[in-house]
């Protein structure tokens, strides 16, 4: 086999960074050279992850500065506001970041500053900054080096609007997205609301109106329709562990059966997103471990409304397994390179 | 203590029915002296149901026929198109009669035609048929003895609406209703998508736009608005065993402050609706076996929609319990009675 | 109605405080008017646990001496070490105090510094203390007024084998207890392994050997016996809330059919105690939220060993409902008071 | 690449068929050429099983006539009785069988008749089969074409066991088994213990003392040990999709020392065992969706009792992982070919 590409992962020890691991840990080209973590600097991966014991074990370092300097591309998993400095070291050595945290996303500082409450700390590397939702802005991450890897909600929404908006066959005015997210999108750290006896056999909404994957969302929506769109957003945590569903409610402009066509045509040649048959439902345990995207269509006839239900894995598509396809799209590789996973059954 | 009222469950094993059986059990004005079940007929209910063993053992029959003659109430739990009948029986033996089915839900003989593919057997006795949301018509519950129990999705869905709608205070058009439910309203019957490996880790919304609960939701909300409602209504399955959480958008026509007040005002002095503080967001684990209805309100200051979450459990006041509600209502009993459990906290 | 008794609870806040609230404020003999939370002193329970919302809200204080002199009873559910002086308090009052924490639980001192590393501040004191488990010791109970309530392993274990210990139908070595618990057992604290992602789909053993609790099943089962029986236990976690499902094993001294004859004679009048029919396996959904106790007894024909499965509710019957059952003792209640729920079937 | 083995699986869209199709449609030497199904014959395998559809599409035909004559090697996941034919067949055409069946694990007729109820069919054929433990009979399993693939309870229990029975480090008499799995070891066909309101917050024993893989196990350890072993075994049902949880406990022989270097010797080159170390727990969610079998060993050092805790997956090392382990072999592929996916960590 040719040579690999080397690889680290800033911030290994969290949910998305532990996923990076599994995925590239199984890549054909790629070679997990560095593995990082800040609470379990100098432990061994496999002492946090069990999991891992009999087929993976690293030694965890902390920061940029101890990884390996043969890395070719850095993942970095981490709370917003650290990213910025990690990129801007990469860039200076020639280094590809891909960020799964948020400080590379949102293109306008003051949304930025209003939602994650810092300034951009060096404007002009946000500029180098892509979007990575692969499926949308492929040509523009191949020639990218730095890659702002997006939410998990945001992704779901855009794969499930992207066809209807870019042909203008739905109204932009009046979007409602309910979406629902199992627990592993809070994260590893400890909070009452994940504790099991509080999380389980519950459900509720959360911060309705007022999530930072809103503006997110907007962006790219507005990117899509070439004009600005608003939208209605509230997630809800629901007692499993991975899967986004989105469940998006909007004003046709045009008879269901172009619609469908038209979803058809945007994702034949995607080899992550499924568009269901007639009748069928996305659901999250169909897409588990895998970097897909299921999507139905529903018509009311009663409102004329179009329904559309997107299930991802948060942590795959929604996270690390979408950071690796934009790895293979910087790298040249076939997209499905370490993501050919199929989903299991159960 | 004074006379009880003697009270008989037909349907007393399917998952409605042995809530029923566990609510009057420990009803203190209630008696339960029959139970019938066409599957075990002959059976001790707590052979069926051994959680039952240490506190109530009778022995099912079959039908009303079987049922003691000394009822003063006959509860009905079956599929729809069972009820007609014993309904006219009871009525003919001057028997309180609450249908926990579907049979007598809809007043428009057409709409029932189009969702269930039945007549009305007898146009009269559907006319006696009160809808039994207690919150809305107990003056005509209490002149009634034929209450039509309400869906449970209809149950969260009014009691999360009435107030705005009532005082005109959301347009009544565009109404988009997002629900998520336990597996229990599915009830005993096995199918695939109850078995416990296809439905834990899994979510998906089912009957989009179609589900039978729709013409009922749109009934009541257009009774509360003295004009024709239409909603867009999508059901979801979540791995949980009990609970129906509704998050429901509408369009605000009144200052979001105005709107909270009216909520207050409707609800409270009623013992079962709990409208939530600001910032707190109704959760089915805190209305878990209770006959309680959890209000939180939303503002999106972005779009100008309303988010109303409504939070039930499926299984009592979206069933068994606001069935027994009616029942007190009816005899002239404090509507809490034999309801007055506090949801566990887990 | 007569006087009531008026009751405390030290730690309300707690997973086992907020049980004992749930039942104590639907006892029809008590009055719960005291309520102490270290953590949330001077806030109202209800917005600690919002599903008391509708039926029970009370301003939480701080320890015992802001507890009303009125109480004729003190429940304590405190980590341990912190009962002693609590108790001591009460009974220089005259009040009445059951503790739900361990300090009282062990009578030999030696033992209890092993395992809990401090020694007994009052000797005496510990001498009073009655070992709270109501079917074995209520004689004992009824006297009392410090009342050291059982762990939630040790109930399941003492019930399950005590018929057969007592009459010597079984071998009182080599007995082997595998216990599995629900996660409320682990309280309310956060950990790592109660993090829903973490507990979710999965299962362990812990503590094998070593746990707290062996000492207190020893210490019952050597009473029992009327010599020293020496246990191997080892508990695991499950992913549910509530439930302890112990299996034990041991060697059986007589027939299968003279053991059941024990079983049912010992229990025929236990209101809490149902002895399964042959065939019947104990299940910890059949217990849920009672304060029952479910054993089946099961025979290994081919070695002769005695197979028990014991199912209780950890958080009642394995810790707030045999408080309040011991409450009802004491004051000469039925024991079933205010514990007569039937278990929800789902 | 070179020439891949061309694979066939009877009974492909039961639970563990559908495992063999998720694992070998990424196997690097297999070429999966032919899935049957009686229930679904002619529809494509992805309609079954929409996780699927984004890697794999294959119609279904119907039993071993319809399979593709080029295949090498056929798997048979289907219900005792119906694997002896296929085997004959298989055999009659030089073709390699490997059968999840329970049809070819006895090697005594007698017990085989007890628990399964027939007869042998072909003595001779029975005689070709190698009971397919990897771990424990890769010898054997090399030379063979005919394959009983272990069941899931033996498998853990005979890895769990085999270092100390082998070296005789604990008595062979008096070993308790302590069993815990998830619901896929019921399989796909809906009961009502399955029912997810049934099965989701219960859990309970079942067969004690009477399930059909105690004879297995002991065949098993039997030969390990040289001589006869009995067992006590008792499987409980867990609310969790996979996995499977032994907690053994046996009688030691030796210093606790000497049993750990056993277990560490004996699986030092095993990759799909891994020993814990001193402290840690096996734990289900370690080695769920892999080949592994996770072993932890403890001491009770108050009753000189060995407490073995071994967790696989169900259907992986407990069903079609194991399955494709035995055709690496057979095919003198390295064994962890197609197996070496790393267990997600939630």
């Amino acid at each position: 086999m040719d040579k690999k590409v080397k690889v680290g992962v800033i911030g290994a020890t969290g949910y998305a960074g532990i996923e990076l691991v599994r995925i590239l840990s199984d890549h054909p080209k790629a070679e997990l050279v560095g593995v990082s973590s800040v609470s379990f600097n100098g432990k061994n991966i496999s002492r946090i992850y069990p999991g891992l014991r009999a087929g993976f074990n690293q030694t965890l370092v902390e920061g940029i500065e101890a990884m390996p300097s043969e890395c070719d591309v850095i993942f970095g998993s981490l709370p917003h506001g650290l990213s910025e400095e990690i990129g801007a070291a990469c860039m200076k050595k020639g280094v590809a970041f891909i960020d799964l945290g948020a400080d590379f996303r949102l293109e306008d500082e003051e949304e930025y500053i209003k939602w994650y409450g810092n300034k951009f700390k060096d404007t002009l590397l946000h500029k180098q900054a892509v979007y990575g939702l692969c499926e949308l802005f492929r040509e523009e991450i191949r020639k990218s080096r730095l890659v702002a890897n997006p939410g998990c909600y945001p992704t779901s929404v855009a794969l499930g609007l992207y066809p209807a908006l870019k042909d203008h066959l739905v109204h932009r005015e009046g979007i409602i997205i309910d979406s629902k997210s199992g627990v592993t999108g809070s994260g590893r750290g400890l909070t009452l609301s994940t504790h099991y006896p509080e999380c389980n056999e519950a459900m509720s909404a959360y911060k309705a109106g007022a999530h930072r994957h809103r503006p997110e969302i907007e962006q790219t929506l507005s990117k899509i329709c070439g004009s600005k769109v608003n939208v209605t957003f509230t997630p809800h945590l629901i007692p499993a562990n991975r899967g986004i569903l989105s469940t998006i409610y909007c004003d046709k402009k045009a008879e269901y059966s172009q619609i469908r066509r038209c979803y058809e045509r945007a994702y034949e040649n995607e080899p992550f997103v499924v568009l269901l048959e007639e009748g069928e439902y996305a659901n999250i345990k169909n897409v588990r471990l895998t970097n897909c995207c299921h999507i139905s269509l529903h018509q009311d006839e009663h409102t004329q409304k179009l329904i559309i239900c997107c299930a991802i894995d948060n942590m795959v598509k929604g996270a690390a397994g979408q950071a690796v396809q934009n790895m293979n799209i910087i790298f040249g590789f076939n997209e499905t390179l370490g993501l050919s996973i199929i989903a299991p059954a159960f």
